[in-house]
């Protein structure tokens, strides 16, 4: 049923429920009759799976920032040329939790020059935009619960407080205005089901669009 | 004795001696009362080391040539910050085996394209060069016969026939050919002892100038 590939990420604070959201718009779709690829980053190719490991595993300060974002860029390569272009040259629906919008705002955040070299990097390397990202919004205080309340062995990016969650909430909101022909910004503070009704809404137009 | 830091590294096809010459050159330093690290790439850091292991282990085709520059670059930085820039800084000598030139030279070979990509991701993310190159030059079959009698487990890049040696020699006299400010061009092809006192007489005469 799906005309052409679409490639469709979500972003978002730790515990916003985009990794929820994303699979409960995979699941819809399927259940359309869409051809869906549910994946995520880092990570998503067993080579980039590999990379993820490298870069989570060990001391915080393990990677210097600059090494860690080479890294990811590798990392987001494999995943594109492994999993992610093939899918969408066979026409499917790409939903990826997190993408190179998670590194233009993590890196971005801890130092203010990252965000250009994320960019040159980007550019060179990747040259690589969604279709459509939809950013799950919400109080930093209601994820950071959320996140908490979870345990996972990649505790290093939720190793952080409120006030953290409060720039990063803010570093989203900015992308979302630096890219708004492709971001929608969707009220994460509700239930799951209103949340995800948002989201097939959006979608579906894109489709339709597309 | 050391007035200041000098960056040297040695390059050359598979079986060239250009690690015997590395070690060699630093043992000779050393019993003249210089202050002398021996590093080598990829690799040279203790997350470099992993990088490593993690490019040149499992099937030639696990990892793109694109993604293999990233990689390798992820390598060299960490190794830039962690090893070699330090070392510079304390005013000791490093003697690497292997840099940049390896990655423009291989990358290079394979498709021209990528060539232009190192260089970018070099200006981008390592910006550093060596104050001294000595490139170990030989007949590739010379080579060739040394590196096969060796075992290894790296054998990746050295699974390669003549023609590909010879394109290797090739390829690194045009590196020289390009930096000639920092590149010295050395006979590999005598005795261990003759290449060592060429070796020695250059890098003496780089000391007495910086």
């Amino acid at each position: 049923m799906t005309k052409a590939g679409l490639f469709i990420t979500f972003e978002g604070i730790d515990g916003s429920g985009k990794s929820t959201q994303a699979r409960l718009l995979a699941d819809d779709l399927r259940s359309s009759g869409h051809d869906v690829i549910l994946t995520r980053e880092p990570g998503g190719s067993p080579g980039a799976e590999e990379i993820r490991a490298l870069v989570l595993e060990g001391a915080t300060d393990r990677w210097s920032p600059e090494t860690e974002i080479l890294l990811f860029t590798a990392a987001r390569r494999d995943h594109l040329e492994r999993v992610i272009n093939p899918a969408l040259a066979r026409g499917q629906i790409v939903i990826c939790d997190r993408f190179a919008d998670s590194t233009r705002m993590y890196q971005g955040l801890s130092r203010g020059d990252l965000r250009a070299m994320v960019d040159q990097l980007h550019r060179l390397m990747i040259a690589k935009e969604p279709d459509l990202t939809l950013l799950i919004d919400m109080e930093p205080g209601l994820g950071l619960d959320r996140a908490l309340s979870r345990k996972g062995s990649e505790e290093r990016f939720e190793e952080f407080g409120e006030d953290l969650q409060k720039r990063m909430r803010a570093g989203f909101l900015d992308l979302a205005a630096e890219f708004p022909e492709r971001f929608r910004v969707i009220d994460g503070a509700r239930e799951i089901e209103a949340v995800a009704r948002d989201v097939r809404d959006i979608v579906l137009d894109k489709l339709v669009q597309s």
